[in-house]
């Protein structure tokens, strides 16, 4: 039986969804705001020179334009997740932060790639390592999805067996496309990249949520 | 007919528009603050050595000043959009997450306009690539806007026609003043940054919205 | 009269002023935590080496905490000031850009006092930036109140004229103190960066609003 | 007795608790995601030089990832500090400041860190700056909460007193860890920072809270 005093504290607890919503909004739209301060800025003088320094540094805009998609998918990932979390616990709060932290390292291992994409050696492993940031950020997603929605644990009563399963499903994509494509840098980080490209268009395109 | 946890499940969905808003203030605000950490703290000791490179740097406050109220232009108009949608879908948030990118670009092609301005040789690129920056920033606006009030897609009831017809013909002024004075730039890049200012000028005004 | 269409949309606008305060907590707090990216990170090895670096960076210190407890001012006065005003027009979206601008600017001023304060010769031209950003700032802030207060134009229909002339009369404290520790920046620096310490620190001391 | 307005004044400025939470999320959300900025951009080319060089930093991702945690486990016991803080007043504004300019200094402490962790030289004066910011912080937050819930001062009214009492205790915790293990580091610098890990890892365990 709960007493006013506690159904009063249930309530201002329960704003914690929205404030854990909050902070990783703001942890994921400075990561992705970060991502620019990478661009190396060409001191080069003159138009022509300056114009080719610019171009010459294509695999800082690639890396810019591609990390900025693949953290905006996170973001409504997350943002769609939360829409069916109803409740927060301690350790929903722990496997939040961990996928916060992935998601902030992305704007570090985009600058190694963009360093290293256009000579062939170095390519190798700085692939290896942005792959690696998606997958592993794709990982703790499933897995804080998976520990919110077992048994529906912090699940809202409104939300469909069925919904959530197809959620289930549809987030295991990420790591599944993320831990396939690792082994293919192996062969060539170009065709991996390429791959990573696709997934975030694939997320991207309009098939509604 | 809708069942009432269908109806719950939408009013959670529908505090979307909100969380939009939300990260994209967060996005705007940062790239707007993260500005002045393009700004070049000159070591130069003494009086006089110091206050000559704090002022021979003047293209930097230059590029700050009109990227911050531009930035401030664009957070302003995103505001006014977003009273009149009432809805979000995908598509919304990926046109969105463009115009994030664009707006989180603009430190950078601020920094190589600051970086070039003085030199008469380097403007020109520096010019285009900022100007250019502005104009497509413009455009993803115009698409959004477009996209959301098409057959009033998303617009909320109470917005009249007449209001999004006006809305759509004032927006219009941003690519066209951008568009026309890119080619302006290859003439005199100045003459062109003298529109920038002008066009932040314009929308600062005070004649309402 | 109002349809009620009209109204709703009105009750839309109306969480203008909510969303320009979020805006500017999101600023203020980047600026304000933006700061400690200016402090160098000393690469001197050995135990003593790097002891001795990290003390003589002292200035650095000093600036870090004084700016981040004016910016702290600053954030409490806008705050405080905000729950006076009820209604937002399109004058005050741009005085509040202006006042974000100025507080943005903040940490590169706080670079160059830092870069400059030990050494004699360097320190007057530094502090004249660093108070000028400061009186700048007080100046926007005191320009918003005013302009939001005269006729009391934007003010809340509960808020009393007593009420609104005492934070007037306390809001021309700041241009004040620091319009009067400018000329005193021309004798000594180091006198007029103390008055700098004890406004912030009169602003913190616990008097009430 | 109350007026209206002053009821009404009353309730808006009851959001007070709200701004400065939202303010602290901000502060905290962005040093924790700057952090990833002093992760120094390795330049190697070569896939070999390149994977030593990323493999020789990781005191930086050691430090980057145990701050990263050590910051959330601030963000967590600020958020519940504050489900039972009720109200605002001046000095709790200003003790909240002091704890946001303790937690932004935390990427500066981090990057010296870093930098050192790997000489046995150097080592100790980075542990001990370390090691002093996280026990700053640790005492500015018990200040905090004693400030504010010192005879239930700005206390919910729900809230029971063994909920304070409880708090109070687990609260000291930090201090005296961090207190304990500054000494320790004067001995052995490994040693106090596996400590950290530990202290870290023990509020991120699941014990509710």
């Amino acid at each position: 039986m709960l007493s006013p005093a506690v159904i009063q504290e249930e309530g201002r607890r329960s704003e914690g969804t929205q404030r854990l919503e909050a902070m990783s909004d703001a942890v994921i739209a400075i990561a992705i705001t970060l991502l620019v301060l990478e661009i190396h800025v060409p001191e080069e003088k003159g138009n022509e020179a300056l114009a080719r320094a610019l171009a010459e540094q294509w695999p800082s805009y690639f890396g810019f334009a591609l990390s900025f998609l693949t953290i905006g998918v996170v973001w409504a990932n997350h943002h769609h997740m939360f829409q069916d979390i109803a409740r927060v616990d301690h350790l929903l709060v722990v496997l939040n932060l961990l996928l916060m932290m992935t998601v902030s390292f992305i704007p570090f291992s985009t600058a190694v790639l963009a360093g290293h994409l256009e000579a062939e050696d170095g390519r190798l492993v700085a692939t290896v390592l942005y792959g690696g940031n998606f997958l592993v950020t794709a990982l703790v997603l499933n897995v804080l999805w998976h520990y919110a929605s077992w048994n529906r644990r912090l699940i809202a009563p409104d939300v469909s067996d069925r919904h959530i399963h197809g959620r289930s499903v549809r987030y295991v994509a990420g790591p599944l496309f993320y831990g396939l494509t690792l082994p293919l840098a192996l062969v060539s980080p170009l065709a991996s990249l390429t791959v990573y490209v696709v997934v975030a268009a694939i997320y991207l395109i309009p098939v509604g949520d």
